[in-house]
């Protein structure tokens, strides 16, 4: 090491010690004759002293330096005491500017807002503000702790492939044209679902893996192409061993990171109550303002828009004071959303109801109203009304925006639940079903032999950890039985040549013996937000990319080489069937050798 | 878990205790009414006895089962020691089938040879096999202790991007299309090289990471289009701190997976003397027949074939035995590595030295030939003339050759040390340079100022970690300085256009104080490998590829539909230039939102 301590570390009992320092110059202040540098490196940073102003003279912001000086206690009355290092100062004897740096495009000292596209193009001066550099290092020892977790619960680490099958399904793969097979593509893995799978038949029992795993999705606000799962997978167990395991990892790391003790077991909630109570499978339960159903309350009405299937409401509290602007807005974000709009009752100071609504209702429908509904004087309530989902789903962000608005979320707590009992099915639109988790998710116990018959109905064997309104982990119990997996098929209308071609090789390695088995698969990101205190996942990406994929930095992606496309046989036809078995064939008996 | 115990935790203590067991059926002996079946699992297996024959009836080779039970201590003389459960059994009381198994491709139980092919087709059986199983446990033990490692170390996990630019340089790049930037193409990394020294300009000073890398390499041996490395990144640091950490890992490695103590400091070897000496960057020092040096023996020789600029010999013990048949195989082996043959001669019994080539030697150069090299009576010595470089590798494959068809090589041994003074450039056979290890690798101190005048003697400060013959790690102490940078891209005769391309975004970086900085990476796959006593890669690679990266499990890769290519942009043209600026503009300012 060119240094002989670190900055961060120098305290009163260093006094009179020669040291070498290295690191960069962060702050400057010229005194007459005297100045004084912040060095700072990844320990923190010390004051460094220059007596002879020419020392210094050349040291501007961000100059890499190294300084040789004696360690002293800080003159009285210059001690600062929010610096661990405040104590003492470095009386320069030496510096050398082991390189220089151009102006910078924003200050890395101070809390300076700058744009997100200066930061990610510049990346690398962005993580040397500290809040940034924290959020990677808060990353690097939450990885740690969960390797420590799974370590310690006799999990088997496995690096499954990257370069695999495409599987249609979903999202979209991301593909990669293959030089030595021209005309055949590789699929990168939206999730190493299927290898996990295979290596419970393999007998490992405990799998886990950090692994990227890729989507090629559209635009969303929070997405990234490439994103990491704690991917986890067992035999022999049934979902409580599953989610033990979930509440070990989860708990380890809230204690070890943020000091939190996770109440163990977490509460549960099924998705059915918390569909109906909080209008997400992802309920926030920092605040309450939940959803009340009103169906039955104007089974009777005339107003028409509430001769529905479902009625439903949620409650302002202070909702009734807003402005006609304010109350206009609400109209346009639910239309931003796909609604028609958001109904809405004022519930004057006085306890009489206004607003556009109240004048259709009856007299009777009225006075029960606000009781029915828990609103105070001063609140408003929103309605929606028409189709259960979407009417829920759309009282549920009602309520988190509500949530926002009047302030209603600590941001001091946490809120932990596991969501189960999903549904198996939903339908598709086209009269048939789709799978809500994926086609191996097995049906809860009671659900086995008959869930064919309901599809609509019947449980997964499924459970999502969800935390502060956001999904950080979720899984299943697998069907592990070609029979149940075969009827499963025979619901969502995949018709045997499909499932062969697109995940045979599951199919058939389920013929040997395959043991009970389920999983888990965190958001990695997500939870290194969290527990970074970050708003958005690409604070704790060290290089991520703008929601188009875009990468400011490198450039990435760029336009190719006729002769890189022409090398990677991009445009290559694939050989026929036979051809290419034959191919495979000879290739394997040569790796043999 | 649907089990109480693990069947290879059973031991006398459980005798009389009641336990339910889950695993697969592994051997089975039937005994007149008696029923024996070996029950595996994870954790090992146990002996399961079923009295009557009825409840096992059905039970057949790798069916999974759960078994109810009673512990008891076999009978006298039916113990087995060489089982960790061999003292007891389990004697059935209920049995239920979780799921069938089809008739097996090929054992699982014994250590029955199987063809590759059918090894990676069914791969998921073939990890059920004991041998393999310990590897994939074996390679999860050591990322374990890796990551143990660098904690301690104070290293910070990044993971870096695997979707990036394409930097065109030495292997080939895999290419991803981009949708959402139709005509625009993704890269995998080959290693996380630049992103890896832009964390050290970033500041986190310790980096490291499990990191994917992708080569699109022809067909060789054992090599993978997906690898893993250990990544490592250090600031502030000159060689000896990175080689320490080197050997703290490695020796971590060692000593709690094999038990071997790594003798520390490891030791170094030039280049230039390991070329020299044994004819390879990579010597393998567990056994000797060391090359000897010729020219100058030669250098009034007669014989044109040593009329050359350099002769040099390696002795094979009890060579002078062969038969006519194996010395023209020795010829035929030196051709298939693009040699024109293997000169050699034979010391026989009496101490006379026989073959063709000595008929072409004059009395004095035979007289002291075999005692120059080292050769008793009943070797061969084998020689090579001409070019230096091309001779010696010609040499040091035949030592190897020759340890091997000898036996020379004590398989029980480890052997490292550190190559160290490799050149940082080599002729590129056009008359110009390129870059031994990559152009970003310093010079030696003593080369700092005027490498740029003798490119052909210049060392880098680089550093190879060699094991049994093996490259496992190599590195070095980057360049830092701009000004550096540009003579060696000046000696390279890379334009400022072609750096500027290739790698813009690091050069720019280093405009911004960029710290003296050095690294490693660690061959994870090959690491794992030694560690696991495999002799393929593959043997350590839960899901590998054959050589010309077909995967016989998954079919991958395969064909795309016309659907999936028109939607994935493969054929899209890239927007011009500016139109793409503007559009990342826009792009950057949509996320800050």
């Amino acid at each position: 090491m060119i240094r002989t301590h670190t900055a961060g570390s120098l305290r009163e009992e260093h006094a009179g010690q020669q040291v070498t320092l290295a690191g960069w110059v962060a702050r400057r202040r010229d005194h007459g004759g005297v100045v004084f540098i912040d060095l700072r490196d990844a320990s923190g940073s010390a004051q460094v002293v220059f007596r002879e102003e020419d020392h210094a003279h050349d040291l501007r912001a961000e100059y890499c330096v190294q300084v040789v000086g004696q360690v002293r206690v800080r003159p009285e009355g210059n001690e600062n005491p929010d610096l661990p290092t405040g104590a003492i100062e470095v009386v320069a004897e030496r510096v050398e500017v082991l390189s220089e740096s151009a102006p910078l495009p924003f200050p890395i000292e101070g809390n300076v807002g700058v744009s997100e596209e200066a930061r990610l193009k510049y990346r690398y001066l962005d993580i040397r503000r500290q809040q940034v550099a924290t959020a990677m290092r808060t990353r690097s020892k939450a990885t740690y702790l969960a390797n420590e977790v799974m370590h310690e619960l006799g999990f088997v680490y496995v690096e499954t492939p990257t370069l695999t099958r495409s599987t249609p399904e979903g999202a979209r793969d991301f593909l990669v044209p293959v030089r030595l097979q021209p005309g055949n593509w590789y699929a990168l893995p939206q999730s190493p679902q299927l290898f996990k799978q295979l290596l419970q038949v393999a007998g490992l029992e405990r799998y886990y893996q950090l692994a990227k795993c890729y989507r090629d999705e559209d635009l969303r606000a929070d997405r990234q192409p490439e994103f990491t799962q704690i991917d986890v997978e067992m035999s022999f167990v049934d979902q409580e061993d599953v989610i033990g395991v979930g509440e070990r990892l989860i708990g380890r790391l809230w204690k070890d990171i943020v000091g939190y003790d996770l109440p163990t077991p977490l509460p549960r909630m099924t998705y059915a109550d918390a569909m109906a109570r909080y209008g997400s499978d992802k309920p926030d339960l920092r605040f309450g303002q939940e959803l009340v159903e009103m169906t039955e309350y104007f089974s009777g009405t005339t107003f028409r828009v509430f001769q529905a299937d479902y009625v439903g409401a949620v409650v302002m509290p202070g909702g009734a004071g807003q402005t006609r602007k304010e109350l206009d807005g609400w109209q346009e974000w639910a239309r931003s959303r796909g609604a028609k709009g958001l109904a809405y009752v004022l519930v004057q100071e006085d306890g009489t109801l206004g607003g556009p609504v109240a004048k259709n209702l009856s007299e009777a429908e009225l006075s029960g109203l606000a009781a029915k509904v828990g609103a105070e004087p001063g609140d408003a309530i929103f309605f929606a009304a028409g189709a259960r989902n979407a009417s829920r789903d759309l009282l549920g962000a009602a309520r988190l925006e509500i949530g926002r608005r009047c302030d209603l979320i600590d941001e001091s707590l946490w809120s932990f639940l596991w969501v189960v009992d999903a549904p198996m099915f939903e339908e598709d639109g086209e009269g048939g079903w789709t799978a809500v988790h994926h086609p191996f998710t097995g049906p809860k116990p009671e659900w086995a032999d008959n869930f064919q018959d309901h599809p609509g109905e019947a449980l997964a064997y499924a459970y999502d950890m969800v935390c502060n309104g956001m999904e950080i982990g979720g899984g299943s119990i697998r069907i592990h039985r070609a029979e149940m997996q075969q009827r499963v098929f025979d619901v969502l209308g995949i018709s045997k040549e499909e499932s062969e071609s697109k995940f045979g090789f599951l199919l058939e390695a389920f013929k040997y013996g395959p043991p009970p088995h389920g999983g888990i698969a965190y958001g990695w990101d997500r939870i290194c937000m969290l527990l970074s205190g970050g708003d958005s996942i690409r604070d704790v990406i060290a290089f991520p990319k703008t929601a188009s994929g875009f990468d400011p930095l490198t450039g990435a992606p760029t336009p190719i080489t006729v002769e890189q496309r022409k090398e990677a046989g991009v445009d290559a036809q694939p050989k026929a069937e036979a051809a290419k078995a034959d191919g495979s064939r000879t290739e394997a008996s040569k790796v043999e050798a």
